[in-house]
Formats: C-alpha cells, sequence, structure tokens
C-alpha cells in the first residue's frame, strides 16, 4: 500500500529507487547450555564456513571496483577468519562449557578485542577492530540475520536510517546512494548538511522511516517538499519523474551562472562562498561557482578515529584546499568540538548540557598543545593561498585576545625555525553567542572580520535547543530579535572597516538573502549547491529596495511577520 | 590535622560546629545462599528488633520535640515493623530459598512496594513509602551501615553534603543546623538560595566536602569568603568568633533600616522585594524590610510529591502569601519546570540540553490543563492582595499572547461561575531569554510589566551552563553586553510607561547595584537576608552619578573592567 512521511526537506531534488534500510541489525543473544557440544561445533563452523565465502565475493568485487585499496580491509577479515589462535578457543569453549556457539565465539572475541586494544600500537589496534567486524558478521550467521555492506552498494539505492553519521555517509558509494531519508534530525543536522554537499536529495526527521519502510520498498524522496512516498502508484511516479526533469532544466538554468558574478539588480556585488567540510568537497565548490570558502569545518579531520591528527596530516589537507581554491579567500574555522559532535579519544566528561558546555575555542583554550598543533599546521599553509582564520564559540574579548596571542606566539616559533608564513592573515571571529553580538562594536576595533554562525546564534538567542523536536519551533530565524542582532554585527564591522559574512544555513535560505543584501552582508557562505540559486535570486533584486524592506522588518514583533512581508516583497 | 576547602560563598555569615555528614548509606548488598536458613532467621529477627527500639526512641523525642504530628510518620514505620504479613514471607524466603536476610527482605518489601503503588489511592501509596523507609532501616541494621535520620538532629552542627535537594532542607531541623557545606553548586543553585532563606551561612562547590570531612570533625563555615575549615586551631576558631561578632554588629546596624525607605542619597526611591519559594520565607521577608515579593517561585507547590498539586492546594499557598504581605505588590511566577527542575510525575523525555529544552511557559502552553489549573488558584487568590502574574522563559511575543489569552479565558470562566477576580491584575513576563531582551520595545507595547532573570539570561547570553564548573568562568554578570541588555529592557518599559524589576541574583549584589540604579531599575527583587544591606548601599549612592558610572561601563570591554570601574567609583 502506498503512503507518505512527513519531515523536513533538507536537501532539494528528488530521488526515486528501491529502499536500503542502513539499520544496525540485532545480534543480541542469550548465553544457554547445549546437550551436544560436537553439533553445536559444527553450527559455527558452518558460520564461519558461510561467513568466508562472503567475505571472498565482497573482497573480489571490491578490488575490482573499488581498488586494491580498498579491498585490503576484508583480506585482513579473512586472515582473521583462518585464524586458529581465535578458533581453538572457540571450539574449546563450546566443548568444556557446553555453551552455544553465540556466547562462545563473544566471550572469546571479546577478551581477545581487549588484550589488543590495550597495546599501545596501532596495528595491534587495528586488528582489535577487525576481530569486533568479523566477529559481527559470524554472529549474524549464527543468529541468521542480515549484516549490513554499505561500502558495498551496487544498485541505485534510497538509504534509509535512523540518523547518518559522518562515518556512515563516509562509507557510502556516491554513485549508487540517490537520496536518503532518516528518522531524526533537523536542516542543520549533519545528515543534512552532509546530503547537500553530496548533492543528493534528503528528507530527515521524518520520525519512522525506518518503521514504515522495508528493503526493496519503492520509495520517492520529495527534498523539494520533505515528503517521502512508500510504494507509491504509478501515476505518482510519473509525475515525479516530470518534476525532476522541471528540477534538472531549473539547475541547468541556474549552471549557466556559474562564471557570472554574484551582483544585484542594482549593481551592488557580494561575495558568495561555500561551507566545506574536506578538501574533497572542493569539486561541488567549483562545479557550482563558488567564489571562496567562507567555511572550512576542520573538525571532520579529528573525527571517526583513534587519536588527535598529526601537524602532517593537518597540513596536507589545509594545503590542498587552499591551493585548490587558487587564490580565492578560504576562511578556515579552528576546532570546533563538544557539543553535539564529541572525539571519543579526547575523553571529555559528560555534561548535562553540552550545547552550554566545554566545546569549541574554551577547549582549546585549555588544551593548548593540541590547539597550538592546528594552527602551525595552518601557518605553514598559509602561503599556498588566500588563507584567513576564524575562532568558533567567541563570547567575550579575553577568549579573542587569548586565542590571538597563542597565534601569533606559535607564528613566532615558525619563524625562528625558518618556516615560511603568509605575510598577512586575517584574523576572524564566528559571531554565534549572543553577548559577542551585542558587544560586536568592541570586538570589532580588533577582530579583522566576522562570520555570523546563525544555527548556534539563534538556538542559544532563543534558548531552545535546534536538535529537541519538542522546541524546534522555536528556531526561528526571521526573528526581529536575530535580524536585529545580525544587523549590530554588520553595521560594527563597516564603522571600523571591517567585512563581515555569514556561514549559517540562514546564508543561502531564499527568505533570508533579500534581508541579509538589505542589512549590508558582505559575503553569503553556505551549501555549495546553494550558491547558483542564490546568484540567480541576488541578480533579480536591489539592494535599496531590500534596504528599505530590511528596515521594515526590523520594527516588526514576529518571525511569521516578517516571512510574510519578505514574501510579498519579493513575490516568492 | 587542619586543612581548609574552596568553595563558593552562596550565603553570608560564619558558622562554628561539629560536622554532620548528610550522605546516602551504601546499602548494596550481593544476594548469596546461606548454610543455616535458621541461623539467618534469627539475623534478620535482630535486625527487626534493633530497628523498632530505635524508631521508638525517635518517635517519643519526635512527640516531644516536634509534636504529635511529626511523630506519626514514626509510629507508622513501626506499624510496618509487627506486620506479620511482611515478616512472615521474608522468613519463609529465606527458609524456602537458602538465601541471605538482606535479599528475601528487599524482594519482598519491593513486591508489597510495586502493589501498593499501583492502587490508586493515596493511603496505600503512602504506606508504600513507609515500607520502602523501613526497609532502609533494617537492611541498615542487617549491613552494620548507619540510617540518617536528619529531622531527629538535636544538636549544633553543620551539615555536609553532596547537595542538597528541596525535599532534604525540609527535613532539616532549622533550629539546629547552622549551616552547610556542599561539594557541588553555585550561587544560583538550589541549595545557595535555600541557604540565604534559611539565613544560614553556607558555602557550596567545595568539590570534595564529603570526602574530606568525617561526622564529628570541627567545621567552620565562612560563608563571607567561600572557605571551610576542617578542625581548625583554636587560634584559627578565636579570630572567627571575633569575626562572627562584628558580623552581628553589622546585621543589627542593618536591623536599624528595617522600617527606612529604599531611597538613594539624591532621593530616588526604589522598590527592594524578596524572592521567595513558600509561604513559610515570609517571616523572612517580614524581619528583613521587604517590600514587597519580586519573585513567588511556584515550582516548591509540586516538588517532592506524586502527583499534581490540587487547585484549593494552591488557592491556598496563593491566598496566604499575599494576605501575609498585605497589600504589598506580590509578583507571582507561573510554573517553572524542566530544566534542572524535574517533577517525575509529568514523566518528561529526557533531553540532551534540558536548559534548552521544553521547560516552563513552553510547557504549560501545551499542557494547557495543568497550566489552567494554576491560572484558577491564582485568579481566585487575587481578591486578597495585590497579585501580579509573571510568565517564565518567554522567548517570543506569540507565546506571551497565547499565555495571556489562556489567563483572560480562565478569569471569563471564573466570573460565569460567580467567583470574584481582582480588577486590574498587572500581567508580565520574566525577561531571561536574549531574543526577548532585545525586542524588549515590541513586548513593552503589550505587558505590564518585565522582571529580568539575569541567571538565565546570563548563561543563554554567554551559552554557559550554569551549573557546570568547566565553563562557570563564562558566568559574567558585568560583561557589557549583559548590562546593555539589561539597559535595552529598561529603557523599552519606561517608553511605554511601564516598570521593570530583576529577580536573579545581581539584584542583591554589590558591584551590580550601583549600575543597576544607575540604569533606572524600579524593583530589585533579591534573597530577603540581601535587602538590608541594599537598602544600607543605596542610602550612600546617588543615582545620578550612578548614572555617569553606569553609561561608562556600557562603552567597555570585559567583566574585569567593570567591577574594577564600579569599586573604585564606590569604594568596595
Amino acid at each position: 500500500m502506498s503512503s507518505i512521511l512527513k519531515g523536513i526537506a533538507a536537501s532539494s531534488g528528488i530521488a526515486i529507487a528501491k529502499a536500503y534500510r542502513l539499520v544496525e541489525p540485532d545480534l543480541s543473544f542469550e548465553e544457554k547450555k547445549v546437550d551436544n557440544p560436537g553439533q553445536e561445533i559444527e553450527r559455527f563452523q558452518k558460520a564461519m564456513n558461510t561467513s568466508r565465502s562472503e567475505l571472498e565475493v565482497i573482497r573480489d568485487r571490491a578490488k575490482t571496483e573499488l581498488g586494491e585499496d580498498k579491498a585490503a580491509i576484508f583480506e585482513a577479515h579473512l586472515l582473521v577468519l583462518s585464524d586458529p589462535e581465535l578458533t581453538g578457543p572457540i571450539e574449546d569453549k563450546i566443548k568444556q562449557d557446553s555453551v552455544n556457539a553465540e556466547a562462545a565465539l563473544k566471550e572469546t572475541a571479546d577478551m581477545f578485542v581487549t588484550m589488543f586494544e590495550q597495546m599501545d600500537n596501532e596495528y595491534m589496534q587495528e586488528r582489535a577492530a577487525d576481530i569486533r567486524d568479523v566477529t559481527k558478521r559470524v554472529l549474524s550467521h549464527l543468529l541468521g540475520v542480515k549484516v549490513l555492506n554499505p561500502s558495498m552498494i551496487s544498485e541505485e539505492v534510497i538509504v534509509i536510517a535512523e540518523d547518518l553519521t559522518p562515518s556512515d555517509t563516509a562509507q557510502l558509494n556516491r554513485e549508487f546512494v540517490k537520496g536518503f531519508t532518516t528518522n531524526i534530525g533537523g536542516r542543520t543536522s549533519h545528515s543534512a548538511i552532509m546530503a547537500r554537499s553530496m548533492e543528493i536529495p534528503a528528507v530527515v526527521g521524518t520520525k519512522e522511516a525506518t518503521v514504515e519502510i522495508q528493503n526493496g520498498d519503492m520509495v520517492i524522496v520529495d527534498g523539494l517538499n520533505g515528503e517521502v512516498h512508500i510504494n507509491p502508484t504509478e501515476e505518482i511516479i510519473d509525475n515525479y519523474k516530470k518534476e525532476q526533469g522541471h528540477f534538472a532544466d531549473q539547475k541547468a538554468e541556474w549552471a549557466k551562472l556559474i562564471d557570472e558574478k554574484s551582483v544585484s539588480k542594482d549593481g551592488h556585488h557580494v561575495e558568495l562562498a561555500a561551507n566545506i567540510g574536506t578538501p574533497a568537497d572542493l569539486e561541488g565548490v567549483r562545479n557550482n561557482g563558488g567564489e571562496g570558502i567562507g567555511l572550512y569545518r576542520t573538525e571532520f579531520l579529528y573525527m571517526g578515529r583513534n587519536e588527535l591528527p598529526t601537524e602532517e596530516e593537518q597540513f596536507t589537507s589545509y594545503k590542498e584546499v587552499l591551493e585548490g581554491m587558487e587564490g580565492k579567500p578560504v576562511v578556515v574555522r579552528t576546532l570546533d568540538i563538544g557539543g553535539d559532535k564529541e572525539l571519543p579519544y579526547l575523553n571529555l566528561p559528560h555534561e548535562m548540557n553540552p550545547f552550554l558546555g566545554f566545546r569549541a575555542i574554551r577547549l582549546c583554550l585549555e588544551e593548548t598543545d593540541l590547539f597550538k598543533v592546528q594552527l602551525r599546521a595552518l601557518l605553514r599553509a598559509s602561503v599556498y593561498g588566500n588563507l584567513k582564520i576564524m575562532f568558533p564559540m567567541i563570547s567575550n574579548l579575553t577568549e579573542f585576545r587569548s586565542a590571538k596571542a597563542i597565534l601569533l606566539e606559535v607564528k613566532e616559533e615558525l619563524l625562528e625555525e625558518g618556516v615560511s608564513v603568509a605575510d598577512h592573515i586575517e584574523v576572524g571571529i564566528m559571531v554565534e553567542i549572543p553577548s559577542t553580538a551585542v558587544l560586536a562594536d568592541q570586538f570589532a576595533k580588533e577582530v579583522d572580520f566576522f562570520s555570523i554562525g546563525t544555527n548556534d546564534l539563534i538556538q542559544y538567542t532563543m534558548a531552545a535547543d535546534r536538535m529537541n523536536e519538542r522546541v524546534s519551533y522555536l528556531y526561528q530565524p526571521y526573528n526581529p530579535a536575530i535580524l536585529r542582532m545580525i544587523k549590530m554585527v554588520i553595521d560594527a564591522s563597516h564603522k571600523e572597516g571591517k567585512w563581515t559574512g555569514m556561514c549559517g544555513e540562514m546564508a543561502g535560505d531564499e527568505i533570508a538573502i533579500p534581508i541579509l543584501l538589505g542589512l549590508g552582508l558582505d559575503e553569503f557562505s553556505m551549501s555549495a549547491t546553494s550558491i547558483l540559486p542564490a546568484r540567480s535570486q541576488l541578480l533579480g533584486i536591489s539592494k535599496e529596495e531590500m534596504k528599505t524592506l530590511a528596515e521594515e522588518v526590523l520594527t516588526m514583533s514576529t518571525n511569521e511577520e516578517v516571512i510574510a512581508a519578505v514574501k510579498k516583497a519579493v513575490n516568492l
């Protein structure tokens, strides 16, 4: 039967394909005594053999489709499977204790994993991970549940998941994943940002996608209207195919603007830049005519691994991005970890309110060793392009002064070592905490630029967790209080001859762009895929008229009034 | 050996007495098989007998010292102890299953507790609580650990605790508890607010009071400097006794101001009001010359119980406070639950960031039944004094309009029922969310008054959880951003002929008072014990001079600069 789930439109476009559930299988079992250990050992060996044949197929396909490199991991898994040091003790345990194969496997494997993990040796720690993966696979065969191989998806699918973490998405084969839908998340959650960066349609926050959708169901992800159709009728599919065509035409129109300037109808130029997470995102920036990088999130360098990235690893990434942008501005944000982004290996204490906790610059100013490594890597990379450095979560001037002092100290050290560093590197801050917006005039005397991080600024200003669905109605980008804060920041920067950018989701929003143009925002940084629609919109509106509109909405009292006024003014 | 713990001065004054550890005893045990069940039954009976004698002593002392009323609970406990319906099954279990007495007691008692709790009958639910308490006592004797009877403290003590909840403090005998110190908390935590309301010295956030201090240690709580001395030398004790004397003299000086007006040196009058939690706090307000109640926190009515308070219970409390204040203004804040204040019986979902979550007015606008009961009780009480109603956590005008509409609806209903309601009741809001401060000019057109809740306003404006010690340095009341927001609110209210109060801790702070006077704050609401010192300070400073000071500090860039400027200006 055909049905529809409502969610949040997280990445535009329409995708039509079969469902692929990326849901961790249930591998729970009970330990029990068995009457016939010999038979139980046979069960175990059979599960081992099935796992082996399966892995061989996966390895061979990986070799031809993804290369030797990616296939190596499966080779390692096969080695584990044939290691008598592991299989021997499991069989002994079944025999001696008369327990079921699941219990013997789990207990023995856990012992090896713990042992290997405790060794201070990267190689052994990788072996621990291999054993953990292989155990899951064998266990799944013992229990008769299906194990997931997202990296081996080889037909067009729509991924269905509770949520997608950065490491989940890293495993997905971008060629075959046509769209995705998740139970949780909002427009600013990582899965949503990821979808826009991958340029695939996505609907998040459907609450029950993993409950309602089964493997193989035909699914339409409507990333324009935030709807997911499950097993739609032929008629609905046909209509959506038409709409897919219109969307493609629209994209073709936009594509013509790739090399155009970003100017308003009355000739005012602004910079349309992109938010990126890794050097791999550069291609999307170029394909969408980005005039710079307004936000390079360096967290991804630190995530999905077991230890801090080295100075050299960081340097390589920063250099790649700076060179790739060929002299166009690249604003790099220093580490913004904590809050909803955790690094297990930093062992940060659990906090009652992580969004109001020990994160980003607060952590870097205490863990200065970690901070200095990043700053060294950045300064070394600075000679390869147009680098600007930005500190996140600045709430008072003392923090900015401390962070800048550390930067200057690191620069001195490098110069003494004879390393070259670019002469003038602009140093700015994110404005994402209300105190900093309100005190922007004081900050403007000391920083080189501001970048308004609306995702956080809105949640703190409205005191509403943007990830919490019960208060998501309070995430109000057009609330006049937010617009007034944005104005304070822009005005303060201009008074001191500095510039202001915006790198929150709001910068690419068609309701916000007219107001922001009117308020005098200098740089708009957004998901790469939003750049061309934004340029198209800018070409059609006049800065002088938007200035009048902005003045008008600042005196309004609610979010809703502002939306209505903008829609009327620019015919949306 | 003598040692010192540093903490946060939460309630002023000096207390010297023996330590009393209010730390939950460890009643954990392992279920085990016993070889001789008969002997185990004897062990059980012995623990029962010891518990009985102990309870008889407590009951008799409670009767003479606290009255029949308070002694009744111990009578009920004694009944449980001699109930064969409970003791029979426990002894049977020891015999049949050969288990230890601890396990038999716990399992049988838990079964009865669950059974009684499921009955929809208040009497049976109280019996469940009795069984739980008695089980704890017998278990403590079986395990040889000491059970706590805080209500029976009968000599002067200083209470040492991890933290103190409202229900802990309710049990304390105010006559004998001379002071307390806790491991966690800050100046705005509930334990601190409670200490000021009880007028006893307290130092909170010492991190290790319960680790470092043993029962019977001599302890000095220095609530002026935030220090706790453990087993101090005679010399230190003598010095502190002198300081205790000075503090008493100072208090005597302040006491002369009870019936004085709160006026500045140049004759400007402001209102010095008190924050209260229950009608019992009225005595403190009268003893300290409060000119009104600036904040009546109604949460306490809802806490430490198993179900919502009835309309009648609420009406009684509100009436008592209104009558007690004899026509002086009483600002009642509607339910502010959620965040750090939970109500188990509301079954609110766990949130990742409760301070940015579904709380206060957000909850009341959804759970309108609960909200309406409170509003009915308030409106019915309104004829007994000078009631003003205030909504907490307002972040946008739509919320205020909705809350006020419900209030008017309830008023209509009451009038239709023939119940009298006061003619004009002022309806205002807490300003504790940045968006509301920034948009105060729009709110001022619709509300009757503002009350600035600095505790929350500061934490949201600085994006720093005030309960999280790792970021507590960011709780900066004098950050110019905070002061500017306060100015926005005061100016906006005056422009519309309305008034602004403040009910956060800042209103009673000697650094803040000069600035707030200069900014034109109309009402200062604080812990009752802060009123006389505040009045004394006000008498010595001129509003005109403070206006100049306020203008000056608003152009500064950091918290520290502001503190230095105020100290210099008013000789602190």
